[in-house]
């Protein structure tokens, strides 16, 4: 498949949902908008922060999947490249030109690494995680036999019960093996605490990420001790950044969603008890859809549902409008609640969805507005990249 | 964007999970497996059900979105057409050589309309429904600018609470405005009782569909007494097709998840009793996913999480397993119970989906295989079609 694109092969209403130019009244819905003044503000407000506070930057790909969202989370934020979650993906950003792709997760199968082995040759910095011993040497063999150098970071669970090591003497064993292992280079940690920053309170989220902190922070200090120094000691999200920015032993951030933004993230407080979307973080990422039935006074129909979004963590709210509220999802319907039957076919309605992550990951392309007007239609061009 | 698909343009691992003639232990993951023999089996069985009790079937192409099932569907199991609920999906399938494609949903936004209204002259009839007598002059407009003829069926809500009107003169007078207008031909009537087919109980969803029964009776009696019939009065899904079949006034089935299945559906009970899914249909839909971390002896790291599938009617299941289990799903993780530790790294299970629909809507292909190798490689072509 080619990896450029060519908006003129794609025909509105078919393939793509809106013409760059064209006025946000005859968008086809439903489909993703960004509001690329909030984008910008965002991108430009964790990259000024980052700095500020001598964190490397390196945007979670994962959430948006666009090759064109990263360029600007570099340009813009000052980004030092991207992490994502599979080599597929991996693959999207070092052909569309990003120079440090990190994949923030194990390659165990054998294609998978062979292909991440080739990725060098993409011209992309290429770095991965591993939990496991029996890992190294597959990963080694690879990069040998094409002659590359992959990067690998030690994974520490440090609280979300998925992938990686419990112990600091795991940690030891699997970072010396790497430093040893030919085509492999020892790199540092990757250690993102993923299962709280999704709580609400700022000292919960805390609480947790202080443990994560001093769990690194001993990883860090014995590998110190055994000659083994950390280029990346990584972690980091929208909920904790300001946490890991401050411990003095992380030295690059993760965030994805502070980009985007969504109704599940945005409900977290800061540390003045405000939610984090009335302040820190604007809505930049919406689900427009249109009113395509209401044949019931009480109630519209939109033309959003389940295969327009994700609702793992749950229904999106109606942007701006406390009037209506949408209530129910079906395959290809929202049910919004219309009270008092303010709602007329047709009208558009933008949707923060419950979670932006595999929202974006179900759509194909973004449409980025200013000033009312269609500025830019970028692929997801990692959409579907799960391998 | 071209309507058919050349395998040889499709980088395996990157593009497609595999490749024709493949070993199944070949496969990328994670992905969508078909079994072809229980497909066939399944389409086979609804088909003769259908037959046999003088109904037609219109399968539901918003279930599987790929235009090859639907053929085998209409080859295989005697279909006379698909029901889609989005334009650009219908003309997905019209495209591909289907032949009578209903939009079983509304079409009211003005760009939309002017597609549907073109999409005989892709040689295929083409039916919509109408809630709302302010739709009809709409669609008689556009049907006559393009010299098209629009089959129109007035929906009924006989439970779902969506789309739909609730009464019987609302039926009439819509299907007068219609009747009445240039472009246009009243063909019949449309009410899917969806909200019930996923209750548990036979007798619940007997009950639920003896009212829309009742209610569609009564409109089928009065549109007759006011001179107009019927051509189609459509209905019946995977948890009811047995009693509009037998219900002496529906004549056209509109069933989808039969053919795949899933874990929501497959637990609802037939009249003895017994789940769905240990009888009447068999899984013939799975996520193929795999292993690939094992760094706590009591649980496995999979690689299908909610990018693979959606979770909005619950969990998948392992098929075939009952020693391991699957627990917990984030964006690229599924968190596997195995208490015995009896995985291995890189093995693959297969996985159903708690939700067909949306969780087909994020996948490109389906590999379909037949003793253990890969035999076909369909695309999901409809796909990202929510227009």
């Amino acid at each position: 498949m080619k990896d450029t694109v060519n908006l003129d092969e794609f025909e509105v209403g078919y393939d793509i949902p809106a013409a760059i130019d064209m006025d946000e009244s005859e968008v086809q819905t439903p489909c993703l908008v960004l509001d690329l003044d909030a984008l910008e503000r965002n991108i430009k407000k964790m990259g000024d922060y980052a700095k500020a506070h001598g964190m490397r930057h390196r945007v979670h790909g994962k959430m948006h999947k666009s090759v064109d969202v990263a360029k600007l989370q570099i340009e813009l934020g000052g980004a030092v490249g991207v992490c994502c979650q599979k080599v597929s993906e991996a693959e999207v950003f070092a052909r569309g030109g990003i120079k440090d792709v990190l994949v923030s997760n194990q390659v165990r199968e054998p294609a998978k690494i062979d292909r991440l082995a080739r990725m060098p040759k993409l011209g992309a910095r290429t770095i991965c995680c591993v939990d496991q011993i029996e890992n190294v040497a597959d990963l080694s063999a690879a990069a040998q036999k094409h002659g590359t150098e992959i990067e690998c970071l030690v994974e520490i669970d440090c609280g979300a019960g998925r992938c990686g090591v419990t112990t600091i003497p795991a940690v030891v064993e699997i970072a010396k093996a790497i430093d040893a292992a030919p085509g492999l280079k020892f790199s540092g940690i990757q250690a993102y605490q993923g299962a709280m920053q999704h709580l609400d309170s700022y000292e919960e989220r805390k609480e947790k990420t202080d443990i994560a902190i001093a769990m690194v922070r001993d990883a860090v200090d014995t590998l110190k001790a055994e000659g083994l120094e950390c280029d990346i000691v990584g972690g980091g999200g929208t909920g904790s950044y300001y946490f890991e920015s401050n411990s003095g032993v992380y030295n690059e951030l993760q965030c994805g969603s502070y980009a985007f933004m969504d109704a599940d993230y945005g409900r977290i407080l800061d540390k003045d008890g405000k939610r984090i979307d009335k302040g820190e973080w604007e809505n930049a990422l919406f689900i427009l859809t249109s009113v395509m039935s209401h044949a019931k006074a009480e109630k519209a129909i939109v033309d959003a549902g389940l295969k327009a979004q994700s609702v793992d963590s749950g229904l999106p709210f109606i942007f701006g409008r406390d009037d209506v509220e949408y209530v129910k999802c079906s395959d290809e319907h929202g049910v919004v609640a219309d009270p008092k039957g303010v709602l007329a076919v047709n009208e558009k309605l933008k949707l923060v969805p419950g979670h932006c992550d595999p929202t974006c990951n179900v759509h194909d392309w973004y449409v980025g507005l200013r000033n009312g007007k269609v500025e830019t239609l970028w692929p997801v061009s990692a959409r579907g990249k799960a391998y």
